[in-house]
């Protein structure tokens, strides 16, 4: 089935304990529509870059299946720019950059091509940007997944709230989670969100894995161990990229499917953080993107006995 | 088969944001016996208290099926004291209160009928006076479990290093894996551990789960979602106990029902937690209690498609 992903496409500038990058392609879109890609052959992307943003990139996108149609290229202006460092414990990180440009009256025009997506995929934005391309649709989609931080909580509270009534699923990190809620328990937490319209809520926990609630069920899923986290950029993205996708290609929104998208997702996610950026998920081998998923599924699996 | 506990018994006074308490009965082994009794009859316990400790929580603890034959309880003295007060995370704590006294010369004597356990259960103590115990029995224990905590670490970690030598199972959180190994990665610092003794390193992460390594392998055990954490003293212990209960009930020591064992161990922790001190764990119903392990088996299980 056919997903619409918008979000930031961009340069990322990176400072791990690891070493340090130039300037490389990122955005939540670019990470989403790419992990989104090793399931459906049906993304189209609405986003906006500057002139600067290199047209082979471009051409790589649309190589993987993703349409760009909706892809916005300004003359004249530069493309959202984004650098932070990551701290010794890979989980916090501080900004160091944080150039707009293009991103500051980025209006999402939808083609007409791309109007009636069964999926959308909202990726990290300004909420008011991510309700107007809702608006923007011919048909509501199936599903609709919202991704958020803690800037849009501190600046767009309103619109946040307002935006999360027009979606389905929720993805936020643990912290975020508590600060949206004003709870510390993630079980009253998710509660709380959920009322405010998402009836899916997933929080993210990093190395810690991630859960998923609906209704009364909860799914805990786990993370894999990795050797050495090299890069978090990116992650979460991926993460709802490989989520989302999973359920377009198999178009089913159960619970049970949920909690296979989120394996999924957890998978992509692990190859993220391996390299800088956008390295490791770029081409990632088919067979050993089934060995990760089987690696999660084993990694949690216990036989109780009767 | 038979299990031999040792660890402090005590009184806590213990603060959280719900409430404080007074002198309550505590203490590592008080939670491992009671915790492992829920699984098998057989459970020796070797500790030391003074003559204040109420002989009705002796008797309690004799109705549990617990032998007391090795309680040392020391005329004109007094028990160990600990008080500590949680912050409002729940995860961090600080000590306002440590009176060593019956603890402060504790010399592990094994009666005879104790003396040659199939399973061994080494609650936090000093490492010399584990130590010390391992080297009373008659025979080698078929599994030797060891739990130590931070402290040790910073005052004795010469002797900690040498009874690391001598167990099969180390159960510590994350924060002292890293500690012990001065590694970040939980991978990295997994094998680095299991280089100093043990074979089976048990990494327990609170609300995050437990993680088990054994060679190549690792097991993620999911965390339940409570509504309240009310007060984590003991959950550690109380997780020991379930996990080395289950193991000498089933007597087998396979990779696959340790996962069972860690199951069982979180399951009670999990009641642990949700009233103060031992409140919770001194009367669970047999069906409360399966209910629970079947919540944990639920929580992280997914059917992935073929």
């Amino acid at each position: 089935m056919s997903l619409l992903v918008t979000g930031t496409v961009a340069f990322d500038a990176i400072e791990t304990p690891f070493g340090k990058t130039d300037k490389i392609i990122g955005g939540a879109a670019t990470y989403v529509s790419l992990a989104a890609s090793y399931f459906t052959g049906s993304v189209g992307l609405i986003a906006v870059v500057g002139d600067d943003f290199p047209q082979t990139y471009i051409d790589f996108l649309k190589s993987r299946g993703i349409d760009t149609s909706g892809l916005q290229v300004k003359e004249g202006e530069k493309s959202f720019f984004w650098s932070g460092r990551y701290f010794n414990d890979m989980n916090s990180r501080e900004t160091l950059i944080t150039e707009l440009n293009v991103l500051a009256d980025f209006d999402p025009i939808v083609p007409s091509g791309l109007d009636a997506p069964d999926y959308l995929m909202l990726g990290n934005l300004a909420p008011k940007v991510q309700s107007t391309l809702i608006s923007r649709l011919s048909k509501r989609p199936k599903l609709i997944a919202m991704d958020t931080m803690n800037f849009w909580m501190d600046v767009a509270m309103d619109d946040l709230k307002e935006t999360l009534k027009m979606v389905d699923v929720l993805t936020i990190n643990d912290e975020e989670a508590r600060q949206l809620s004003g709870e510390y328990s993630l079980i009253k937490a998710s509660r709380k969100i959920r009322e405010m319209g998402p009836k899916y809520l997933i929080i993210k926990k990093g190395e810690h894995g991630a859960l998923l609630f609906y209704n009364d069920k909860v799914f805990f899923a786990p993370a894999m161990l990795l050797e050495d986290v090299f890069d978090p950029t990116g992650a979460g993205d991926t993460f709802a990229g490989g989520f989302i996708g999973w359920l377009a290609k198999t178009d089913d929104i159960s619970f049970e499917n949920m909690k296979r998208a989120i394996i999924y997702g957890s998978a992509l996610a692990s190859f993220c953080v391996e390299k800088f950026g956008t390295d490791n998920i770029v081409n990632i081998d088919e067979n050993l993107l089934q060995e990760r998923v089987a690696a999660f599924k084993e990694l949690s699996y216990v036989e109780m006995l009767p």
